[in-house]
């Protein structure tokens, strides 16, 4: 079986995971809708996100702030003065590029490497390493283009009446920075003691030139941020009890340890700031990309904001009676990114005795997007079959379904990931009992129908 | 005992349910961050909206889209054209206003009063009244303004490289069109008949000019909302349906009848497509507030995108063999608001046996941002009472707190909303039991820790 990105993005449209936004109106440049069961398997990994990472863990709470920022905050984080992308225009066909890309697409053509990461470099040495090896465009083919300048990623708008400088504000880029310029503010209402996190849920957005890979890139995207604080020089202890905590969320979550991988930066790599990056990358369809990154920023964004606010970022330690500025590790994960993941993950295309293929997504229970399928056999037994299907519904997202045979329906379950089918027939009516069958092991089983809540209690467990 | 806005902005940003955005900046016109015990909160008004709207209701499902849009979408909607607000300057001190509200607050102190609502004059109609009253400025008492001109209330900004007209999105100012663009898509995917409703919740951005009272009324803003697609006809059935659903949630969680009302709409107040319209308003202390407006929205939102974009947006009822566009009720609720709702109506101030006062927020249990406060009631106990806090973290939000004395952690946790506090005694060690302390009724009960998970499973329920 070959997973492809064209079979998952059908597969996404025809189900009702996710469509092509706007769609009705030719789309808007690579944004993507969440469908009816795409929005159900994103809020499940963005509830089981929330439940490792804040609810059941000691040392961290949440936030949730606004997307709109006082802009002195980008000049802290620096946003304004440097986040932003390389471009030139192709003088001949007119198209736009990314130079860094272009470089590296031409390195990795000729099988050229080098260390580092073109985009650490100066706009000089991109243009005359294009110069140098008389790079061509890649839309006509002439070497003719503009001198690179560069692009701030950030959405602009206005927020007030007039659209001039003094009421310019920016989309977040990460919400990263909120939880920063707030951590005096959590520090004092959790009465929280180093070390301690603070974790959100929040959409983003960066106006990227390339976005692509269905929902892998998008301008638009919903981040899953934690700030974890602690005193200098614990931090590389830090950094890898979060690093592991990580990649136990994903495994537990049924990611193969063979789609993970663990790419720590080298040291030329690192931003200046951090002392280790490591990135947890997932093999798509389309190749090895970045899901999880997490950093051991220093004290770099405290510090930051308390220079530009001159407001103390600073922590006294009571007990042992010293005063530092906290240093933060940060895992960031795209919630977008981690959902594709695992939609990837999951899916597989079975071969049945008897001939027969199904396709099938091979969801943790806790990610389904429904967990339950209730099928009454016939359309005569819908009474009793809805009764059941209300009762279920109360704890947890069914789909009640009485059209086609009984085999179509478990294949169209089965395509969507639901876990578990239960099946009402004409014996149910005597024996209050229901048939419930397994996904995974297409095995079954027959349950009363009183004893269902407590048969399903630990299935969805995470 | 006097509710006031004062004293509940003190207690959300002395506590971490709402602190103002950017602080340490110096904020941003009305931007809010939801701290530690906000976001709890609302996440749990979100997730109690989702469980009845859309998980336990037979008709419903649910969807994720973009907050950036295709632009024609707004062309169809009507935001391109008209959504706006009528303003005009003061010419002797700069100020701007809306003159609506400027004749508003004239209307009010003059006790004049109209049929309908001065947002459906004309701008000439405006002038002329303000000339004729010699209505003043506010702000510097002279009667000299501009001509009054509309100011649209999208957010834009630019998708791309280039800042021009081509590459012009707006923010969304409502969640409503991502569903109407892919209702379509989702009576595909989801093979819904109609009646069938699609629910979202999701920011919206409005460049409000006079936003205020605290989180009541903010540029950004988060929506709950519902369209409910039905035959024609039957509009109106369901309009009274939709009603009463949204008014039994809110009881259900714990709203007062005396802090509730709704307002129908009269004729001459309707939109131009709306059979009918109901505001449920809530009683805050800075006076009735709309919460949650019930439109019947007809056939028009369809019937335009229809238009627009050239596809089909009817549906063949293949029963009755008859084809139509759907009529559309609307509920839609603001999150900020009703969560602003249920903070202020939780609100208390309770005189104590002995003359004590205490503060404490009654939330519904499946509201409140802490279920469960664990209270070792020395520091010696902290570890017998950690497991007991391990152990109900994996199912519910627990507080752990060891600081002070048992009377002043009781009255803290009553002042954030949490239901039940376990005591962790020294007998605890002996009996293996926990005293569970009942926020609103302040009695105690003696559980057996093994018991406890039974306990709590009913309490929070909704």
């Amino acid at each position: 079986m070959e997973k492809s990105m064209e079979k998952i993005v059908a597969l996404a449209k025809a189900r009702g995971f996710v469509y092509p936004g706007s769609e009705i109106y030719g789309g808007l440049a690579n944004t993507w809708d969440y469908g009816n069961l795409g929005v159900e398997l994103k809020n499940n990994v963005k509830k089981a996100w929330w439940k490792k990472f804040i609810q059941e863990n000691p040392y961290n709470v949440g936030v949730d702030c606004a997307i709109l920022m006082n802009p002195q905050t980008w000049i802290a984080s620096g946003h304004l003065g440097s986040f932003s992308d390389p471009l030139m225009d192709c003088k001949e066909c007119h198209e736009r590029f990314r130079a860094d890309k272009i470089i590296e697409d031409y390195m990795n053509e000729n099988g050229i490497e080098i260390e580092g990461s073109v985009d650490a470099w100066s706009n000089e040495e991109m243009a005359s390493y294009i110069e140098e090896h008389n790079i061509v465009c890649p839309s006509c083919g002439k070497h003719n283009f503009t001198e690179i300048r560069q692009f701030n990623l950030m959405f602009k708008t206005f927020q007030g009446v007039t659209e001039d400088a003094k009421n310019t504000v920016y989309l977040r880029p990460e919400t990263a920075q909120g939880i920063f310029v707030n951590f005096k503010n959590v520090q004092r209402t959790s009465r929280k003691k180093i070390p301690f996190g603070i974790g959100q849920i929040g959409k983003s957005f960066r106006n990227e030139i390339t976005p692509g890979n269905f929902t892998f890139r998008t301008r638009e995207f919903e981040q899953m941020e934690l700030e974890f604080f602690c005193e200098p020089d614990t931090d590389l202890e830090w950094f890898e009890y979060w690093k592991n905590y990580c990649i136990n969320w994903l495994k537990d979550l049924g990611m193969k340890e063979e789609e993970m991988r663990v790419r720590d930066h080298e040291q030329a790599e690192l931003s200046f700031y951090s002392k280790a990056t490591s990135d947890i990358e997932f093999l798509f369809p389309f190749g090895w990309g970045e899901l999880w990154g997490i950093a051991d920023r220093t004290d770099y964004d405290l510090t930051q904001h308390q220079n530009v606010s001159g407001e103390p970022m600073d922590y006294f330690d009571d007990e042992k009676k010293i005063k530092y500025v906290p240093y933060v590790i940060e895992p960031s994960l795209g919630a977008d990114r981690v959902t594709l993941a695992f939609l990837c993950g999951a899916y597989d295309e079975e071969e049945l005795e008897g001939g027969d293929t199904r396709t099938v997504l091979h969801f943790h229970p806790a990610l389904a997007p429904v967990k339950i399928g209730v099928l009454p056999l016939s359309k005569k037994l819908s009474e009793g079959a809805e009764k059941v299907y209300a009762e279920l519904s109360k704890y947890y997202n069914c789909e009640f379904d009485e059209r086609g045979n009984i085999g179509k329906r478990y294949r169209r379950q089965d395509e969507i990931g639901t876990p578990f089918c239960i099946t009402y027939d004409f014996e149910s009516e005597e024996d209050g009992a229901v048939t419930v069958r397994d996904r995974d092991t297409m095995e079954q089983e027959r349950i009363k129908i009183s004893e269902l809540k407590a048969y399903f209690e630990e299935k969805f467990n995470f």
